[in-house]
């Protein structure tokens, strides 16, 4: 294999997914910590779901994608129910999937991401499936910046990752 | 140039970028078509800029992107310090460049994504900045869901593209 034709034709290699998921994973992290504790699980707007309920369900997103990139198996995400309403432990378990993620993704066989998978979703090429994960997590977190806006915290910049 | 290799170690080649881009774009038109007339630039939450303010801004930057992916020049976004206060004029300018996009980014040589490049904001390589201006769009998106639903608006879904 020619490392520098590959280069010359991904726009994204494993290695930069790596890189663009985790800066995004550290940036919410700062998000959801900045909720005060008492409006992170019940702040809401628009009739919408409280930060912390989405950022729940960003972790099981975020783990489903990693579990099948490593083990080719997408049957669902493992959603719970009733996650504790609590910050500590939600930064728990974001910082377990982080740790996972930084040894986890780089063994994924890069061959891997231009497979069609049968999603819980729908069927889509894996690359798409990674991808969906960053950008559903950018858009939910965009949607925590205004609950912090309205609460009166200032966030840290988008770019700062 | 073997393209079996090239496959294999990219998780986004240049079409896949260009298929995400205008993927997102389409999505955002449609939430900035959504938007009553108006509270396109009227309405704000937090404090924060009206949604049209924000989709003028995603226009400069995906503008400016594709211009210096395309001629390799990154003095600075062309700001419009009065753009139109108008849905008409933005969907308009929007469309115009989903066009300039569909011609001018297959042409792109592949080769220039791996090259670091000094932006208006700093230097960083060629497919970060592509990729920031997606992930920048999905941020300021997100905050214009939120902007709808506060307005009592049903957004369509975050992933139909």
């Amino acid at each position: 294999m020619n490392e520098v034709a590959v280069n010359e034709t991904a726009v994204l290699t494993p290695a930069d997914l790596l890189v663009s998921w985790q800066g995004h994973r550290r940036l919410t992290r700062r998000i959801i910590d900045a909720f005060p504790e008492d409006q992170l699980f019940s702040f809401t707007l628009g009739g919408m779901r409280p930060f912390g309920g989405m950022a729940w369900e960003l972790c099981a997103v975020s783990d489903y994608m990693l579990d099948g990139l490593m083990t080719d198996t997408w049957a669902a995400p493992n959603w719970n129910a009733h996650p504790p309403q609590e910050k500590a432990a939600l930064l728990a378990a974001w910082d377990d999937l982080t740790r996972r993620m930084d040894t986890g993704l780089p063994a994924v066989p890069a061959t891997r991401y231009h497979e069609d998978k049968a999603l819980f979703w729908g069927t889509m090429p894996a690359h798409a499936a990674a991808l969906y994960a960053v950008d559903n997590e950018i858009h939910h977190r965009g949607q925590g910046y205004v609950y912090l806006r309205a609460l009166g915290v200032e966030p840290v910049p988008f770019w700062e990752r």
